[in-house]
Formats: C-alpha cells, sequence, structure tokens
C-alpha cells in the first residue's frame, strides 16, 4: 500500500511537473493591440461605398518595445520564441545572432529579453520554454534608454519605466495578434423571393456579417442592397449600405463579401448573364457567454429582455460599439452602457478594457474621448464602475498616468468660474434631443465632472497617490458645492439646465437631475422633490433615445418606482417589439409612424435600428429588480434587493468575478444563493419572515436582512 | 508689326498658360515623412548579424490624415488621385463614391479635400489637375472634428489646428513617399585579391553601398567581413559588420546584399562548391551637389578640405547621420555640426529640416533628444543657426509648438537653483573623454541652456508669441547670470567645470570656455583669459575627438587665432591623412599607434572611422578663412572677413539662400562677388587699399570695409 501510494504520487508529480508548463501567451505593451484594433475596426466604415474613418485623433501603438523578465531555472532550458516585427534577443545582455527561433537559457538566474521593433502591427512575441513562457507578468517599456559609453559601461536605467505586458487570450504561437478575427458561423435566410436578375431576403431577424453568395457564374453586375427593415433594402438609392461587384467567370464559384454588414433584409439585384445558386451568409461574433439571466412571469418583458441580450452581443465584437450598422466605431457614452450591461450580463472583463483602452488612446490628449466632453467624463466614471464591479486594481494601476493626463486636459479647459463650458472643438453632447440647448455652463456636465473628479481621487488613493487623492477630493467637494449654488432652484424643485453668460436659464431639464439621484448627491427632500417636479412631471421634455432613457430609468428604479419603471419597459421596448423590432433601436419616437422610424441625420434610412443603449433593460432588471449590486469593488460584499415591480415573480442570476448570485423573487417567496464575498439579502415583508439556512434580522419599518454567504442557498417565506 | 506683336503675344500667352500648370508634389502632414523614414533607417542597424535599434522612444506618423484645399477654378478640370492608404475625397464636403483615380472638379469656388488612413506607410497624397495640384501651400490636420448632429448639421470645426503640408521632391505619381531609395552607382574595387575560397577587395577609400556577386553558383556558405581597415575585414570574429549566406544553385546569378554597408576593404570567404565571378559594389548615397568651395597654397589642407567634404557627403544620407559603419542613427550633437557644415558645402534645407523633425519626434517629450541633455540643447542652437543662414521663418511657424514642449521638458527639469543637472534616465554627454565628470550642474550644460532659451525668444518673436517672448528671454538672461556667479573663477580666469552638492569644483575644462567665447558671452577681458589660461593653456586637459576640436578651434578662430588653426588643422586632420585616412574619423589620439587607431567602447574595431563630425574643416575654412557668415537671417546682411591664417592665398565660394559669394585672397588683392542681400567686404592694411568697383571706408586701427552689393564683383588691392 505504501508503495502503490509513493508510485501514485511520483506519477502524480509527474502530471502536475507536465502540467507546470505555465501557459504562454502573446504579449505586447499593454494598451497597444486595443490602440490598433481600434483603429482596424473604426477605419472599416462604409456608407455605401465611401470610406468613413472617425473625425478625432487615432493614436499608434509604440513601434519600438522592449520586453523582459528574470528567471532562476533549475536546469537549462529550450525557449521557442514567436515574434511579430523585427526582434533581437538577450540573456543577460548579450544578443544572440541574428533573429533565432529557438535559444537555450541556462540554469541559474537570467534575464531573458527581447527588443522589437514593428510599424504596420503592434511589437508582439510568444515565448515558450517550460518555465520561460511570455505573459502578463513581464516587464515592457518604450524607451529602455540602454546607452553604453566609451569603454562599453551600459547606463543604469534608472530612468526608465516599465509597465507589465498586456495580454489577452492569444495562446497559439500561429495566431498572433495581428491575426486577431472574431468568430463566424453559416446562416440561411429564413425567407426568400428570387425573381429574374434579383434575390430578396429574410434572415428573421437583425443580424451581422458577410453575405456569400453561392455558385456564382456569367458576367455582368451584383448589386447587393442591405436593410435593416425591407424599405431600406429595397430603397437601392438611399440604403446605407451596399456591397457593388462584376464578374466575369464561367466557372461556378463561391463568393463572400469582403466587409461586413448589419442586416435582416438583402436585396441582391444582378444584370447580364450573372446567375447564381443561393445566398446565405456568416454571422459574425465574439464567442463569449451569458452569465445572467433573467426571467418572469411577464412574456413580455421577457422578451424585452431576450432583444436586449440580443442588440448587447451584435454591439459586442472587437469593443463594445454603439450600433453595428452604421457608426460601429468606438464611442465612450454608448460604451459607458455597455460596460454596466455586461456587469449584469456576460461579466466579460477583458471586452471593457479593450473598449476603455482603445477609446483613450495616447498621450498627448488634443481634445475629449470622441472630441465629446461628456464622452470624457463617462470614461472617468467608467472607471469607477468597473473597479465596483471587478475589483482590478491592476487596470488602474497601469494607467492611472493616462487617467491623470485627461484629467489634466479638464481641469486645463475649465472656465473663470472653474466649470467646464464648451470651447472651440468641444462637442456639447448630452443626447440627441430637438432644441437641446448646449451653450454656457450645462448643469449635467458640472454633474459628470464631479463624479469624475470622485473617481480620480479613489484611484489616487489605490496607486498611493495620496497628494493627488486630497486634491482630487477637494476638487470633486468644490464642483458639487458649485453645481448646488449655481443650478438648484428652490422654486422650480431641481437643478435647472444651464446658466449662459452669467444668467442661470429657467430650463429645468432631466438629465442633470436624474443623475443626482444614483450618484446619491441629493439629499431625501431633494430627491422627493426631483421625482415629483421633474421625472414624473410630464410638461419637462420628454427623452426619446434609450440611450437617456436608462439614466430615467435607472434613477427612478433608484427612488423605488420599479412598478413604474415596469409599466415603462412595456410601453417603450414594448412599443419597438410591437413595431416588429427584433433588436433595439439608436432612438425611439412612438408618435412617428411607419418608415419614419428609420430616418435620422437628415437620411431616410439613417437611424440605427441596433444600438447598444437599447439594452438598457438587461442593467435594470439585474441591478434593480433582481436587486444585485456590489457595496465594495469585487462583490467583498453586495446587496441584494429583490423588486417585483408589478410583477409576480422574477428569476435569474448575476455574475460576480467570483460565481453568479441566483434570486428568484415572488410576493411570498425568496430564493437566493451566494457568490463572491458576503451578500446581504435585504426585503420589506409585513410578517415575520422564516428561513432555515440562515438568521433574518430585522433592520426597521418592516425591513429585515439575512446574510449570504459564497456558496451557500437560501429559502426565504415571507409576505410582500 | 503691331499685329506680329500680339500674335507673339498671344503665342506666349499660350505657352505660359500651358506652363502655369503647376508642379504636383506628394504630400503629407508636416514632420511625419521624416518620423516615418527615421524609424526606418534607424531600425536598419545591425552589428554582424544582430538587429540594434535605437534606445529612445520612436513615434509615429499620424495614421489618420485630412487634407484640403480651396480652388476658385475658371472652368471644370479633370484631377487624378493618387494615394498612399484607404481614403475618401470630397468636394464641398460631398464624398464620390468609392475609392476614385480621377475626378472632376466644377468651375468655381470649391473645397477639394481627402481623408487617408494608413498605418504602416504615412498617409499622403498626389492630386493632378491643372489648377488643382497637390503642394505644400495644402492645409492639413490629424483631428478635423467634423461630426454632424442628429439632424445631419455639420460642426463647425473652429477648435482644429491647421498645418500647411510637409513634401519634399517627390514629384512623380508612381514614386510616393513609402518608395523612397538614395540613388546608387555602380562601383569597381581598385585592388582585388582572390584566392581559394577567398577574395579580399580594395576599394580604395572609405565608401558606403551594397556589396554584389556577380556570377554566383554552386553549394555552401559564403561569409562577407566588412573593414574600414584591412586589419577589421580579416578579424572575422570580431569585424563589426558582416553578411552571411548560404547558397545552392546551378545557374550562375548575380547577389546583392540586402543592407548596405560601411567598407574600404572586403573580405568574401566561401566554401563548398561556390564560385563567383567577381564582386562589385553598388555605392549609394543622397544626390546632393556642392555649392561651397575652398582651395588655397597649401596642398595637404586642400586634401584635408577634399577629405571633409567627402566624410560629409558618407554621412549625408536619408539623414545627417553620425556615422555610416556603426550606429547609422540620427544624433543630435552631431547632426547640429552637421547642419553647420552643409552652410558652406551644400546649403541643403530640407535635409537639415528632415533631420531636425525627425530627431524632435512627437509628442509627449519623455526623454531628451537621444536621452542626452546636450543634445536637447542642440536641437534648440540648431534652430538659431537655420534661421540666420536660411531665413525659414515657416519652418519656425509649424514646429513652435514642438519646440515649446521640448523645452517645457527642459524647465521642469531644472534644479532647485534653477539648472539642469542629471536627473535619473539623462545622459549627460559633453564629449568623450577619459574621466570627465558628468556629475552635479556642469556649466557647459548651463551654457547650451541659456543659448537655448535665447533661440525661443527668438522663435517667439516670430511667431509673435509677445507674452512667451519676454519670459523666454528673461529666463536666458537669469541662466546667463547664474552662469557666471556660480562658475566663473578669478583665480583661473575661467569658467570651471561644474558645482557638485553646492561645491563649485576647481576643475577648469575647455567645454564651457570655448562655447562661450563664440557665443559671444564673454567681455574683451574674459576672452582674452580664457585664450591664455584655457583655451592655448596645455595643462587643461586636451581634446580628443573631432567633435569638440570643432568647437575649440572655432573658438580659436573667433579670437582670430587663424594662423594657430592652421598648424591644427594640418597636425590634427593631417594626422589623420598621414595614417591613410580617407575620411575623418570619430576620434583621433596621435599618441596611439597601428590598430589601436581602431578600437573603441571596449571593441577592436568599435570605431567609426567615417564620422560626420570630422569634416569640421568645411565650416571653419567656409566662416573663419573665407569669412563669409550672415548678421542676419538668410544672408539679408552679411560680413566677408576673409583671413589668410599663414596661408598665401585663399579662394573659394559660400552659398547663401540666393547665390554663391566668391572670396578670393593673397596678401596683396581681395576679390569678391556679392550674393543674397548686402555683404560687407572688412579686412585690414597698412596702406590705404584701392577698388575700382566701390568706394573702401576706413573704419578704425587699419580696418576697412566695402559694401559689396548682389552679383556684383570687387577687386582690392591692399596691403596685409
Amino acid at each position: 500500500m505504501k508503495k502503490a501510494l509513493s508510485i501514485l504520487f511520483l506519477l502524480l508529480s509527474f502530471i502536475s511537473s507536465g502540467f507546470a508548463q505555465n501557459q504562454a501567451t502573446w504579449i505586447w505593451y499593454p494598451g497597444d493591440f486595443e490602440i490598433w484594433l481600434g483603429n482596424n475596426m473604426q477605419n472599416r466604415r462604409t456608407e455605401r461605398t465611401t470610406f468613413l474613418p472617425p473625425f478625432w485623433k487615432l493614436d499608434s501603438h509604440y513601434n519600438l518595445i522592449d520586453f523582459h523578465k528574470d528567471f532562476d531555472l533549475t536546469q537549462a532550458e529550450d525557449v521557442a520564441l514567436f515574434v511579430e516585427g523585427k526582434y533581437n534577443v538577450k540573456v543577460d545582455g548579450k544578443a544572440f545572432p541574428g533573429y533565432p527561433k529557438r535559444i537555450t537559457v541556462p540554469a541559474g538566474k537570467h534575464k531573458v529579453s527581447l527588443k522589437v521593433f514593428c510599424q504596420d502591427r503592434v511589437p508582439a512575441i510568444y515565448v515558450r520554454g517550460k518555465n520561460v513562457v511570455s505573459d502578463d507578468t513581464w516587464l515592457v517599456t518604450f524607451e529602455d534608454k540602454e546607452w553604453i559609453d566609451e569603454t562599453g559601461k551600459a547606463s543604469d536605467q534608472s530612468g526608465t519605466t516599465w509597465l507589465k505586458a498586456g495580454s489577452w487570450n492569444f495562446n497559439d504561437p500561429q495566431l498572433p495578434p495581428s491575426k486577431f478575427r472574431l468568430n463566424t458561423k453559416a446562416l440561411s435566410a429564413v425567407k426568400t423571393d428570387k425573381q429574374k436578375g434579383s434575390v430578396f431576403l429574410d434572415f428573421g431577424k437583425e443580424t451581422f456579417g458577410f453575405i456569400k453568395l453561392h455558385g456564382l457564374s456569367g458576367k455582368g453586375n451584383i448589386n447587393i442592397y442591405y436593410g435593416e427593415s425591407p424599405e431600406e433594402a429595397r430603397a437601392t438609392a438611399t440604403c446605407e449600405t451596399t456591397d457593388f461587384l462584376q464578374i466575369d467567370q464561367t466557372q461556378k464559384r463561391d463568393s463572400t463579401m469582403k466587409l461586413t454588414k448589419a442586416f435582416r433584409y438583402v436585396n441582391v439585384q444582378f444584370d447580364g448573364s450573372v446567375v447564381m445558386d443561393s445566398v446565405s451568409m456568416l454571422y459574425e461574433f465574439l464567442p463569449v457567454a451569458d452569465r445572467g439571466s433573467f426571467r418572469c412571469n411577464d412574456e413580455q418583458i421577457n422578451r424585452i429582455y431576450d432583444v436586449a441580450t440580443y442588440t448587447l452581443h451584435l454591439n459586442t465584437r472587437e469593443f463594445f460599439i454603439d450600433g453595428i450598422k452604421r457608426d460601429r466605431w468606438i464611442w465612450s457614452g454608448d460604451a459607458a452602457q455597455s460596460y454596466l450591461m455586461n456587469y449584469y450580463l456576460l461579466f466579460d472583463s477583458p471586452s471593457v478594457t479593450r473598449t476603455m483602452l482603445a477609446l483613450r488612446g495616447k498621450e498627448p490628449v488634443t481634445s475629449h474621448i470622441n472630441t465629446i466632453m461628456d464622452y470624457t467624463l463617462y470614461w472617468f466614471i467608467s472607471i469607477y464602475d468597473y473597479y465596483q464591479y471587478t475589483g482590478d486594481k491592476a487596470f488602474i494601476q497601469q494607467f492611472y498616468p493616462r487617467m491623470q493626463s485627461l484629467m489634466d486636459y479638464c481641469l486645463d479647459r475649465r472656465n473663470k468660474n472653474g466649470l467646464l463650458e464648451g470651447l472651440a472643438g468641444d462637442w456639447v453632447f448630452i443626447d440627441w434631443a430637438d432644441g437641446l440647448s448646449k451653450k454656457g455652463e450645462v448643469s449635467f456636465e458640472q454633474l459628470l465632472f464631479a463624479r469624475s473628479l470622485e473617481t480620480m481621487a479613489l484611484c489616487a488613493n489605490i496607486v498611493n497617490d495620496t497628494p493627488n487623492a486630497t486634491k482630487y477630493n477637494q476638487l470633486a467637494a468644490d464642483v458639487k458645492t458649485k453645481l448646488f449654488s449655481t443650478y438648484w432652484s428652490d422654486s422650480k424643485h431641481a437643478l435647472v439646465h444651464s446658466r449662459v453668460d452669467g444668467v442661470t436659464t429657467d430650463n429645468v431639464t432631466r438629465y442633470a437631475n436624474m443623475f443626482a439621484i444614483f450618484f446619491n448627491y441629493l439629499d431625501d427632500a431633494k430627491k422627493q422633490a426631483v421625482k415629483q417636479y421633474v421625472l414624473l412631471n410630464p410638461n419637462v421634455p420628454k427623452i426619446t433615445t434609450p440611450y437617456m432613457r436608462f439614466y430615467e430609468l435607472e434613477a427612478l428604479c433608484a427612488l423605488g418606482e420599479q412598478s413604474y419603471v415596469t409599466k415603462e419597459m412595456k410601453d417603450y421596448w414594448g412599443g419597438m417589439l410591437n413595431l416588429g423590432a427584433t433588436s433595439f433601436w439608436e432612438e425611439y419616437n412612438p408618435t412617428k409612424t411607419g418608415a419614419e422610424h428609420y430616418a435620422m441625420y437628415g437620411r431616410p434610412f439613417g437611424k440605427s435600428l441596433c444600438h447598444a443603449w437599447g439594452a438598457s433593460p438587461i442593467y435594470l432588471l439585474g441591478k434593480y429588480y433582481l436587486g444585485v449590486k456590489p457595496t465594495a469593488p469585487a462583490y467583498a460584499t453586495y446587496l441584494i434587493e429583490p423588486q417585483l415591480g408589478g410583477l409576480q415573480w422574477i428569476d435569474g442570476k448575476v455574475p460576480t468575478p467570483d460565481g453568479d448570485v441566483s434570486v428568484y423573487c415572488s410576493t411570498k417567496e425568496i430564493k437566493v444563493t451566494g457568490a463572491a464575498g458576503t451578500g446581504t439579502l435585504r426585503f420589506k415583508s409585513k410578517t415575520k419572515p422564516v428561513c432555515k439556512q440562515g438568521e433574518v434580522r430585522p433592520v426597521s419599518n418592516g425591513t429585515y436582512e439575512l446574510t449570504v454567504e459564497k456558496g451557500k442557498s437560501y429559502v426565504v417565506s415571507y409576505k410582500l
């Protein structure tokens, strides 16, 4: 028995040492792949056949990078090298000749370093030995300052800044970062109408990918018109996206379009002797699984949730993008909402950081992100959220300097009152809304500015930059004080919209007021005032974009108005479903009819019918119905406050960095399973609740709490 | 007669309108081609077969550029488009479909714009109509901020910064900037020693280019060892550059090496069944003609001048580089001297600005240029010189912001005394000299800093930035005051070398003292003191690099010590010639013997035997013997002060932006021809000089002056 055990032990050691080979992965200068990929994606936009690149500065990756790591090896090992770019490789500062594909690193303590130049792609390496493997523990710099004097003595490099390498999931040496492609899958149309010289296809729902023409032959033109609506696909002169081909081939061949398109309907027209067997598509997607879920007794709400998750998936690609048809650019304000939805559906942090880094770009800051003042501020606020949900300190440590320089840009653009006001070249966006004033000092911008400064203070503390933490906290407090002294109107019971040329306007809009609620900037009296005089006041201009509906409904949820929100959700998102939507739109105005719905930007089909900001029910249902939200970074502590919002039962999951929180709630029973750290279930009950798995504590006013431990399930009987 | 005249007039109009077609040229964002080309060139360095890239940050071109120009056409015209990158083209903001190669621009006032994305090369365009042609009057930006609101209304772009396009001489649409190559010309060896398995070639003098193996066939290895000396070419294990090939071919083929090398001697070794007919080279060069010249009665000086001009030509390539064998990097301190020599030989401003822009790179500044403190300061001083010689205000207007940000970097690195002191990551270079202290506050660096601040004040005035002109002038004055209060020693009659930890050292070196002379920072008493106690004092450590010999001899010339300099030139540069030099060296120490001369950086052949800084006689002979120098930008006014320096006669030309100044001077006669603006010939004579072509004015102490007008020649009889 003893012998058998030791053999088993040996066997296990062998296996374990086999597995001890660390996973090598492609690495690069952090943020650089993201910038490079962002450039590639954003420069794929076309309007019909015209190239339409972004109107802001695009940065480049650093083209010359030094990678190194110190190793202590018990025995010499062979190491394979894969490199994107022109490179050298050194052990302890001594270079190997040429461009070796394999080196031997001797036993003992050794520094392995590679230096790589690459202009068209991101300098990247994949190093695979047994212990000598490339991963995000390697250090990288874009200026090693390693000079030698006339005697051959090397410099001390004390002025060199090293960061940890960036990586993602490129674990195959044959698939370097530059070869990254999204996944594809063949799909067929659900309905095909073939006529002489044309095929009209309906793929059954909004989709995205490459159209494929099968068995194509003959001589002539093939014009493909794409539509999110049948009207658009038929409007050959004004549809937003097209493909025009000419062929002259006798042999039948399949032909796949080069650029992806967004569509439900495809109108293929051809002339001459062109014939084809059939038309299908390659659906293109980022393979990322749902972790969150939501179901309830109301089938319309369930359908809204499903269409929202599909909408989010379609817009979760190389990056979180705004809409799949037109822009395919990365917009910070749009992405800020995708991040929040992501925390309740995918919990895919790489998609968040990829997007944040592509948006931030490089030094120097020469304009607001996307040129939009509010979009810069959302970038900061998104970091606040990201840290709260994921607890990822490493991201903040690596990119704190980029946060600082972006904040310096904002601080440099304050006016004499210390407030932000659009200067030449600044786009003050707020929302797409007719007649919305962007002039002067807009209260909404100051509110986002205050929260951004609070984010900077938080991050300064994380990197132990105490003097700046104090500075940012003070600046945040100043802006908050000015926000209320400047804009709060007792007679309007609200923050007014703006101050222009020193005169505070009378105009009340929803924007600053609703954000002030969920930023928790209002005392209870002001909250109730805002609810009554702004949020529930039909005379305050209505919001027509799902973008701002997101925040409006969040504010109402934060005030406990879930029942009202349920109705609004059914009206607004349900309204789109009633019009046949299979994904949610950039803008929805119920007073419009027919193809009017598709117009925007002065173009008949300018509107995107699949816009990420339309997917907010994912967030609202997860955070304010299932009621799960972190109260400390990475869900070390969190709340579960289920709210039925007029529904009979709700059931779902919310992902955390360590497992999913499950919640079921009806008017009589709550069932929860904990994840991550320590949860607190909080609920109201008219009777004393009963729970066998834990102790329910009365708090006040018929409110009760139950501590929820990781991995444990609890069933509570109560009475709503 | 009248009729004939009007026909002639018509004919001339026709010809002139035919010629009125403007020259189109490739254009780009200013400075970007220079950065891109600099990256390419500097990343071609290898040490034997190992890739050896720079150790400082390399920047990238902007990858997304908007180009535009407004035209007013009397009739519509066809315009051909050539573009490097993915692009769109618009007339008055309306885009053409796809990627057109020809467009028609209608008659009337129209804005033509192109937007181009390119990551691996510099976005560039070549537009060729009759009037619609691309040239450096087009405006460019890397962020057009041209957004539209939800109604389709375009933004006002008031925050967009437009610069004038960059260009060089790419006038052929088929040869875009990315295809730029230097010229080549076939050359043969002057001596070939063919043995079994080897060929040893001597090309007669230092040269540069691609080795070509003719009629190569067989199977085996070919190892090529390059040498600036025969010793190096024979030292197969330690020569600095090599090429290793393997072939297996039965057909005879010519094979040209991929990378250029510097050499005089080439040692080709081969094994197996390898055979070849012969070995030759393709000499690679920038085609730029000599405009300056110098001849005198001393044949050794003439030979020095010729070898100096050859040395400068070899190092004047894509950029002014330091040396052709080893680095092939761009070094600001080395280039600063090449610029000065250039003004007396080539007067090729594009080579100056190309080099300055590649050195400066992009924002943000993260280290000194080449990491070297003095090299940053030389960059500023070079602008001072460039403006003085060329009067090119446009360059300063375009790049003043980059000058400001680099100066901000310096100002941010001042210590508590307001002086520059090496911080972590700063290389304080000064010179290659044994035991030279770089510690603490070095006087030499403060001196360069003061001159740099003066340059900034000059440039601030040129761009009408009056507040900063005042600021920079004040800062310059402060540093100058501190320079003398801190370092001037009455007992040493000199500026001492440094202050370390608050204690001024006793050490006197030549550096700050010699620069103080030709910067004109010393009063006459101090000048004479420095001459006696430093420059002509053998106890002050000698300078052994041609780099600092340049400035040492310039200081002596500025003090009128040309006769001494003539002797030094013959000793030092003549010393190299006596050792067989065919180009001038990185360092020359007459106390060394044999192959000792070739060692540096701890390597037996580490020294470069063709270093640009060795070519300074071009500058000294032009500026201080022919005595021609501008006293106002672009030679609007200038001096001609010929000095024989012990020679019997001198004869030569000095180029200006508008023609060459000719000077002949013997002990009895001076002959000059003016160029550019207004010259003043100044000379001493023991008798009253006679000139038929102009009026000689006595000035003082036997000094006379004559006004020299553009294009006019003057002969003066005088007595030295």
